[in-house]
Order: C-alpha cells, then sequence, then structure tokens
C-alpha cells in the first residue's frame, strides 16, 4: 500500500534523460501512471483521506527514471512501446490487458505524450486522467510551455483533465494559473509550471479517491467538484 | 483635465441598457475610449503617476450610458456608427479624423463589439488597446464569458491587449486569472470578471502613459512591462 504523497507525486512526474525540451515529440517524455484506488468509505472522514495505492507504472520509454524510482518503492513498472508490436492494435491490447490485471481504478498520464486509442478508452471510461503544462483550451499539444512564451501571453497555468480522443480536449477537472514574469525563459517558467503540476496531480487524484469529482452528464463537458 | 481614478474607469466601462447579454452582438455593447495621454516625464516622479486626461469619448451606440457619464463629467462624447455612412470606408475616415482632431494618443476600446478597420489602425500604430473578458487566446470573440462557462474551464480571466487586424489577436499587454466557482452562472461570473476589468485596464493605461510598455519587436508578440 502506497500513499499519493509529494514525493511519490514526484516520482510520478520524474522523468528521465529523454526529457529534454530538444528531442522530437516522440522521443520525448512518455510516462503512464496507473493506481487502483479504493475509496475506502470509511476512510473519508480521515484527516489523512481516503487510502491510494499505486499499482502499476507503465512507460513506453525504456529508460525513463520514472520506471527506476516506482522499482525502488516496490511498484510493479513496465515498458509498453508502440515499436514492440507489429500493429496499433496488439499495442492498445497488451496495454490494456495490463491496465485490466492490475485492477486499475484510475489511469493517470503524465507528461505522456501519446493519443490515448479509443480501445483503451473505452475500457476505462472517465477513467484516464492527463496533466497538461498549460491552461486548455489555450495551448493543447507537446510544446505548449514553448507555444505559451512566443504567444507572449502574461498568464498560463496547469490543466488536470478527463482523456478523450483528442489532443488535450477532454473535459476539464482542475486548473491553476501561473503568472508568466518579465524576462523568463522556458526553463524558468516550466520549473514554477512543473512545481504547480507536481502539487495539483495529487490534490486532483485524492479528489477522485474521494469520490468528490462527478464527470460530465451527457451533452455537458462542464466537471463537478465538491 | 481629468484624472483616470477607478470612478472614471467605471465611466469608461458603464454600459448602458445595451449590455444585455440576450441582444444580438451587434446591438451589443459598443464603446469605445479615447484618452489623449501627455507622459509629462516630470510627472512621472509623482506618486500619483503620469497624468492622463480623457479627450474624447465614441460609441456607436447612441443611448450608450458611457457617452452620458462622459458629458457629465465635461467630456465630449460623439455618437459615431456604421450605419449613419453609405459606406466603410466614409464611417473610417470620420473615425479616424475625430480621434486625430482629439490629438489623442491612446484609444482605449472597452466593449467595442467590431473589427477595427486597417484605415483606423494605421493611424495609430501600437496606440489602440482593448479589453477582453478571457484569458485569450483562450475564448475570443463576443461571448467569451459564455464560452468559457460551457467549456468548462475552472480558470478563465481578462486580458489587455493591443488590436491588429484579428478578432481578439493583438499582443498582450496583461492578463489577470479569474477562478470559475462551482455552481456560477454567467451572472455571477460575468461580475467577478467585470470586477477585475474595472481594475486592470486603469493600471494599463497608466503604465502605458508612464512609458513603461514597450511594443513587440519585429517578429515577436512579446510586450515587455517594466
Amino acid at each position: 500500500m502506497v500513499e499519493v504523497t509529494e514525493d511519490l507525486a514526484d516520482e510520478i512526474l520524474a522523468r528521465g534523460p529523454s526529457r529534454d525540451a530538444s528531442l522530437p515529440p516522440q522521443g520525448g517524455v512518455e510516462l503512464k501512471t496507473s493506481g487502483a484506488m479504493a475509496p475506502e468509505r470509511e476512510g473519508e472522514s480521515k484527516a489523512d483521506g481516503p487510502r491510494i495505492e499505486v499499482v502499476l507504472v507503465v512507460s513506453d520509454v525504456p529508460e525513463a527514471y520514472a520506471l527506476k524510482r516506482a522499482r525502488l518503492a516496490g511498484i510493479r513498472a513496465v515498458v509498453v512501446s508502440p515499436r514492440d508490436f507489429s500493429t496499433r492494435e496488439e499495442h492498445d491490447l497488451a496495454l490494456t490487458a495490463l491496465l485490466c490485471e492490475a485492477e486499475a481504478d484510475l489511469v493517470v498520464l503524465a507528461g505522456y505524450m501519446r493519443l490515448v486509442s479509443p480501445a483503451v478508452l473505452q475500457a476505462f471510461p472517465n477513467r484516464i486522467i492527463n496533466l497538461h503544462p498549460a491552461l486548455l483550451p489555450s495551448f493543447p499539444g507537446t510544446t505548449a510551455i514553448a507555444d505559451a512564451l512566443r504567444y507572449g501571453v502574461k498568464v498560463t497555468g496547469v490543466t488536470v483533465h478527463f482523456v478523450d480522443e483528442g489532443m488535450d480536449t477532454g473535459p476539464i477537472i482542475a486548473q491553476e494559473a501561473v503568472r508568466v514574469e518579465e524576462g523568463d525563459s522556458e526553463e524558468t517558467l516550466a520549473a514554477r509550471i512543473h512545481a504547480v503540476e507536481h502539487r495539483l496531480l495529487p490534490q486532483v487524484i485524492r479528489l477522485i479517491a474521494a469520490g468528490r469529482v462527478r464527470p460530465p452528464l451527457p451533452g455537458s463537458r462542464v466537471v463537478q467538484v465538491h
């Protein structure tokens, strides 16, 4: 049993050498965390919130540091990369099987740079969330921080949202603003954005585990958090 | 000589009965304020900042309350509406002549729902600013607050930007975030956004008057504020 703490969030978010922004997107940060969460009702009234167990860490980058950290923490860590499969369908099947076998209640994407296939989405309806380093719908895609700087916004931020078929288009669960300061470089802005990411993602996971996040009703995009 | 105070900002932002959101955009809020600002260098060191004079208020809505308030404050107030001219060119010429005659250093759009013609833009390069009730580039256009609520964002805000040929696409001078609260209606969210607008717009006008806002260099969109 592993609690989601700030440390674990760092672990989930930890990114290896492939984090280098100069690498092409497909070689970039790709890391998927799956936490099987038992929202034990009697635990909710406790000050420390519901218990959360991280049952599996998946990455498509074999050298991702997150895999190493997961193993050090006693969490199963697996590489699933499309290049190891002859078809997209086989890859999706293997990924879905792995997540189902782990009995994951929630799949958390943190720096995962691939679109999630409909096959995987259907297996986890409203159970896959993603972390994005901008205030969506502004600056979707894999270069959000650089795009925001180039556009010249004075406020950007962090978004956690449910994943759908689109590129960063799913219903928004939580957002937090980050000011762009005069003279910010991509590095200095990214540092402040990542600090917010490391706080916001575990917060949202705890809210979901506590049953406090209601996915949108049909015909709506609005996520209710209570 | 009229100082730009919070009261005057309210005046600039005051909107008549045509503010009703149920009216179509072309009948909506349309109000243009032009402030001829003498950034008297010796005045900058004063605690109350540079002197700012509002020389003209223009609206294309004859019944706009801002016109009445301007007249009560002793400021020239004029209606310039495209429907009073047989061609777009004549309208643009009249508007440009009026602004030039008033020796306006800055043209402030607050709730002006029309695109500004290239003819007017060319007469006031980097001298026309607009106030927008969202964090651009998210939710451009005339229904920004409703659009943000419908999209389900958790953070929206206010933008002040230089005006270019596009719809809310010009370089951004200042932004401020506003949280969307659970249960917000368009009215409750608009009230909080307007409160920020009434503070941010005069702030930006004062910064420009003090020479602290540098328009983007060629090839860039980034506005420097120091």
